[in-house]
């Protein structure tokens, strides 16, 4: 198996995103930074559409039909399930065969060839690459190999190295979204939008250096004036710089802290996370007292009534199961949001989301 | 890899029926004993309806549109082929996407996790799990994890632990039912129902204490008074005290034996069963000369005419492959039986039984 | 594991060809010499329709309905990603659902069961079997299995063993008509025939002894007199007598070389393969100087102006990766094309290919 060590593209952020996505080809998704406040809010309320257009079976047979003559590939190297099932059940949802690669070691024939080359063939069979990977950068350096292709097609990262995670990112600011601002009428237009976040706590709680979904939300979160961001994590698991430095530069409130019982009070949102010790070198978080990062029974008495409880999954002991019964606890209704915007997103990288939203106000709004 | 030691619920098997299915939220399938003898040909018309109506294209795109709005699971963690295809090809049947997970072990991100944990996030994405699962009573303990979500989704048990498969229960008496009861006339509505088990006796041979499938398939066969079952096993193999009390309790007549050559000529179904040795724990099965509960070339001029030879499959050397030609052979039938009675199953379970009905009626009977 | 030593069929080759598609039950494609001129050209023809058609999203909703009530088996025993990925993009191009069994030893149930039982099996869920095996004559041996069986069901060779891989030399034909034989107006009837292929040079280069895919389309490319042949290898691993026999027999001029950069300048199509040492016994590749057999950056100045290159794929350093470049370099238009000619043999298979024909004259020619 050859694996390349891949490294970021160079150059600032800025500049990185500008060529990713050049002229109007195709639109690739790589970074949580190329989201900024209007298509946050464009995908959070397509999302809350095809979430409503599907509660009807009339609805789910329109949107079955909407990529029916496109087909994704789950180039998924780096194990998962969660993620997975998630983006397979939004291309279900849109009707959009997919096919999957699990492993390079399954494959003889794979073995001896270049990932890039990989990379090319899987472009000719399919209109979407879904990567997830374990080396840091690949999901953009795929994005370059494919508009280098006479035949380009769009890439969607599901998450590579220790970076990033961007649809996690979206799928969480929607769930925040829906619980700051919660809209009773399902027959309305989705109004997501104006600024909700601004006044409101959000804690981070636990292994925020390698957590890569913190630090595509910490992104978005940014968008958002007015939000109060809490890091709280052992301290040697703080979450890095870059992100800090980001949050600063967007003039965003925040305060790094380890003591999350005396904070719990404080908290509109509480993103609990485990601790990623598969990326342990020599066993480093041996010597960590997770259990003061945990969210415990005995807490839930200090709870604002209207907190949101959010964990990207899987959950280990950080997250008492008792508190699964709670209206605070929002994580499974945050695992089915993931599925809801993920089809948002492909619809409005296929240009079908304008489909979605006519069907929408024919049937719903008024 | 966690795997937790689930029992069966505690309490008679009425009482845990009732608890599965409360109220009419979702209807579970997880024991053979919730079959009475008006769900069963219920389900054995229906199956034939969709063999029947799937015979031809129009009808074959008609079953193709039924659930193409749900999504299934296939929860396989106890290694399968033959099972899992059949789920799946029924899906196909009715147009219902579906995916799946194989291995517990092949996701980092569900190692850690708990299996509850696992449903929970599963019932998010989909609308029925089926799962099979090596611990007796997983199916069971799913059902009450499901009920307790706001999002309630039916589970379907395609086997677990040494304790029951009551869907292959159900094909089993599918397939019986068209060779004791063999409708001529396509077009017409299919009658099973009566007792055509009245008077036939029915052998079981071959490793019985550890052959789930034959379990499951005795409690349906108590719902005919008059069949006679002969269960033919080594003696440290024979059937069960739970079951052989059951057939009691329901008043069937039953014989054990160990000499399956003294008695083919006697039988109107032959079930044979393969030895079921990787559940040896001291390879306490190597001493038994399963020799003498194999059917054999030579033993084929005792049988029947009428005879309906079964098979679970996979078989090893006790069914000798030269029986297939013979017209008592009817194990491939019994495969593709499967497919027929798990695709009525499914209908069943999201209420579009009617639809398909209304369609046979339409067009095929009169 | 059962793995029987599967013995290619005795009989010479028409008679190998006559048993197998006996009656008109069903058509098997297990032989590339199964394919006549006629055949090759209409399959070409087709593969051209359903790539023309596929081009809008009209005619790929008309191609999804196509198949839509039928399923396939691809049981891929040899690893594989490349081809299996082709065959399920076909299936998808058609609507046609499948499945998938891919490594025997996943299944304890498979486990004890002789692979003979399986393909019965597979039968009985499914309307198509699309089989890989790393045993020579194992298409072959499934298709007489399947004869045998009521209910007949086509197989395709998806390659077996170092023998036969018949799907891709008929995509290489494909793509030699299409750079031989260009058509420019996509709207006109594709008129591949003739033959473009006289007073061309192909030459195959390479691993020729284990390369089945040069095997399968040396067979092909015998049906066109006036081709020449270049057989440019490490004499150790030239092309198999019994393939310059074939050749010698239809007097198609060859030629056995081993200097791949004196011949550049007279090659129309270069077909290059990788070292098959996955098939070494002792080593034995290992004294070889691969170099040799690889087409470099710097003999591009040197190559015609329409030249085609061609590559089963995967390569490794055989071919260059800055030929990409080059309008010469077809191998990735090679890889889509074996996703179209699958479709359209599918499709020929089915008795589907009039629709297509019948929906492309109505839309598209004139």
């Amino acid at each position: 198996m050859i694996t390349q060590t891949v490294k970021p593209a160079a150059g600032d952020t800025a500049a990185r995103i500008a060529a990713l996505n050049r002229g109007d080809r195709v639109f690739h998704v790589v970074l949580a930074q190329q989201f900024d406040r209007e298509r946050i809010e464009q995908l959070c309320r397509l999302a809350e559409m095809v979430r409503r257009v599907a509660a009807t079976r009339h609805g789910t047979q329109f949107l079955n039909t909407l990529l029916s003559y496109r087909r994704a590939m789950l180039y998924f190297i780096q194990p998962s399930t969660r993620t997975f099932l998630s983006f397979t059940a939004a291309c279900q949802v849109l009707g959009m065969p997919y096919n999957s690669v699990r492993e390079r070691s399954t494959s003889s024939e794979i073995k001896g060839e270049s990932e890039d080359d990989t990379v090319r063939v899987l472009s000719q069979y399919f209109h979407l690459i879904i990567i997830r990977h374990p080396a840091e950068g690949m999901a953009e350096r795929t994005a370059h190999l494919l508009n280098e292709m006479p035949r380009t097609i769009p890439v969607i990262n599901g998450g590579s190295g220790k970076d990033q995670h961007p649809t996690q990112a979206l799928l969480d600011v929607y769930t925040l979204f829906r619980c700051f601002a919660p809209q009773r009428d399902e027959h309305v237009d989705p109004e997501y939008g104006g600024n909700p976040f601004a006044g409101r706590t959000v804690a981070f709680v636990g292994d925020l250096q390698r957590g890569r979904t913190v630090r595509s939300l910490a992104y978005l979160l940014c968008r958002y004036p007015g939000v109060r961001l809490l890091f709280i994590s052992p301290p040697q698991l703080q979450i890095g710089d870059d992100i800090l430095e980001y949050v600063r530069r967007h003039d965003i409130e925040y305060e790094l802290g380890d003591d999350l019982r005396a904070r719990v009070g404080d908290c509109d949102a509480i993103y609990m996370t485990r601790l990623q010790d598969e990326w342990d070198v020599a066993g480093e978080s041996k010597s960590i007292d997770y259990n003061r990062y945990a969210l415990t029974w005995d807490m839930a008495k200090d709870f604002k009534p209207d907190l949101a409880i959010l964990h990207p999954l899987p959950r280990r002991h950080e997250l008492d199961q008792r508190l699964d019964a709670l209206p605070q606890a929002k994580y499974w209704e945050q695992v089915r949001n993931g599925m809801w915007m993920r089809a948002a997103l492909i619809a409005f990288i296929f240009n079908v989301d304008n489909a979605i939203r006519d069907h929408f106000h024919s049937y719903y709004a008024y």
